[in-house]
């Protein structure tokens, strides 16, 4: 019997998706599982969106453009001028997800061996694509005591050798909720420009900025256009991650040309998703609005809530839907999967992702969780609830 | 500014899509292009599989498994059985096409430096996914005189090494339309099996054969089950390209629990595709039946049209909708482009794909193109008259 490739042995599992079956066997046993482990939104994906592809009557589902289709492009022209980024539609690639936007800028700007910088802890999945693509990671600690800010000029040049070809950020970020300010994504910049690097940054969750911070984007950093590259998904922007449709931008004609290559092997992107991804565009604001209205609601009851637990820190995010938090634990990823085997309260208990998923430095997030607020307030309460009382019996607690 | 990655800069254009901007131009000359050179049917998606997309009402279009729906995989265990392929649900992982089934199936198997050896002329992507693995395709050529058969087993022990891991063909085949028999296949899975070599098959085509000849998967030898991965789709069997809905199909736990994690870090496959990939399962016998009647009509039109013609010689396929021919030219590249450039016939002309381009033995297919009988019976005559005269003019002809 042939054996599986190294690269296959090598390749993380999901650390959201591996308490899974402790999830299931907690549910057959007739407790019920509160999920802040994923980034799942309940929200309704936008009706407008959602009936553009209903009523789309399409004899012959073909392919389309490789690079997406030249109306849905135009479209998102509009969007990005809205939100301060001026580009032109053949600077946009539709991509399967952004997942697949991360495959072909990793493998477009990165040959194995390379390294790539991102702050962590960092979303797990960006190191499947890196072992997919034999990149190494580069890991600079950002830390809980400064909210996850991004860490000083100094730090990141520590880590520069002449293996480094980029920097990579997620704003706002996934796990920790931070929103990088102005000043943080120009320092970004200087630092890609001096040492000659590529910028990427996911930012899926641009719409998710609370307390009236602004975000700002890469692409606004017109002097170094030609190191940024944008991943982007209309997954969380209009809670339709079934859908897959991504985007991969940038000013610089070579790494778009070369990510085109990538994506004539794989033909064109869905069809369905990106006949939802351009009527999604015309949503009106009241959607967001009220959408975030709810978020800022269940931030608060999330990040007040463990904060009012004894030996229990979140900072305070302004982006995204999720947050770090610090417990009195031993090791989360024990202590996520007690939650589900070994522990109820009234019938009830909570699960979360570990965050040693998060980070690439071994030993960082065992006493650390990401919190996904994407339920209802009172879920939430509920659920804030289960973990104060799991954190008074649990027989790993450290204080 | 930062330079693209070396595997970008290897990564291999398309053939097919390489010529679009002379096709382009020559439209904008009022010349009307018959496109040969495609794979995308002109045949209707099967209306209860479009109306399955049309009818569902999903307030919200989350992930579904990574694995795809576990409805959609236990109605594929009834397609497969109905074709005589024994398989369970979880042996089956949805792929987002055909194409993300083979970056998974080389990403789990292979590791950058092994050798896959395939006989050639092959489907162009191929290449593409090699690059983007770091893996090197060993060519084994398959000669037109033999009508593109498979080549003795001598041929590819003589280019077995030790890194080689796996034998990849498609069948019936793209681009030659050659169908391989029983004989054939079993042939294949005794290499596999004495060189303990995965065995993997793109069997996209299933449907279309041809002449009473029935199809022979890989999947029905038993005996080397764990050396074999099915890649599928139902861009071609439901004329539905761009619903980006294929499957990796492997009894081999191993290399599934591998591609399970690739699948994981890009969370899912997209919701639109499997709801119309699921419904397509019960299109109606009469459906195919329709359609191979068409097919074989164009195969008859286009074969015997070309083989009528002085100095052009093709081997009668027994499935697919490709074929290749062999043309009394000097080079199919300035051939086809010149087809678009400098030639019309009563305002038309014809675009083919160079044959060039499926083969990765360099100077191969320098007189032969691909054709591709997706048109109606009418217009491949006309094509087919076009080709006639142009070759009476070309100036690259060489007898």
């Amino acid at each position: 019997m042939p054996k599986i490739s190294q690269k296959g042995q090598m390749m993380p599992s999901s650390p959201i998706r591996k308490l899974v079956p402790y999830s299931d066997a907690a549910k057959a046993r007739g407790v019920h599982v509160y999920h802040l482990n994923i980034g799942q939104p309940d929200i309704e994906t936008p009706k407008g969106a959602r009936e553009a592809v209903r009523t789309a009557d399409i004899p012959v589902i073909a392919y389309t453009h490789s690079a997406g289709n030249i109306s849905y492009r135009k479209k998102l022209v509009e969007y990005y001028h809205s939100v301060g980024i001026d580009i032109t539609p053949d600077e946009i690639l539709i991509t399967t997800g952004g997942s697949e936007g991360l495959l072909f800028a990793f493998n477009s700007c990165m040959d194995p061996g390379d390294e790539i910088i991102i702050p962590e802890p960092f979303y797990a999945n960006y190191n499947g694509f890196a072992v997919t693509c034999g990149v190494v990671v580069k890991p600079i600690v950002s830390t809980i005591e400064n909210g996850f800010a991004l860490p000083s000029i100094e730090e990141f040049e520590k880590i520069i050798t002449p293996k480094t070809k980029a920097i990579m950020i997620c704003n706002p970020n996934n796990p920790t909720g931070y929103l990088y300010y102005k000043e943080e994504i120009l320092k970004l910049g200087e630092i890609a420009k001096k040492h000659d690097l590529f910028l990427f940054a996911d930012e899926v969750y641009r719409e998710f900025c609370y307390d009236g911070v602004e975000h700002f984007s890469v692409m606004q950093l017109t002097d170094i256009a030609q190191n940024v590259v944008l991943l982007d998904s209309v997954s969380k922007r209009y809670s339709a991650c079934g859908v897959r449709t991504g985007a991969l931008i940038t000013h610089n004609k070579d790494v778009y040309n070369t990510a085109m290559k990538f994506a004539q092997a794989r033909l064109s992107p869905p069809t369905y998703g990106q006949i939802l991804g351009e009527a999604a565009v015309s949503t009106p604001k009241e959607y967001f609005d009220a959408v975030i209205t709810d978020y800022v609601a269940r931030r608060n009851t999330i990040v007040n809530g463990v904060n009012s637990i004894p030996g229990c820190f979140v900072p305070m995010p302004k982006g995204a839907f999720y947050c770090v938090a610090r417990l009195p634990i031993d090791d989360s990823d024990r202590f996520c999967r007690w939650l589900l085997e070994d522990f109820n309260y009234n019938g009830e208990t909570v699960m979360m992702a570990p965050a040693t998923g998060f980070y690439s430095t071994p030993g960082k997030g065992k006493n650390e969780v990401r919190i996904s607020y994407c339920l209802n307030v009172n879920d939430l309460a509920k659920a804030v609830k289960c973990l104060e009382e799991a954190l008074k019996v649990y027989p790993g607690r450290t204080n």
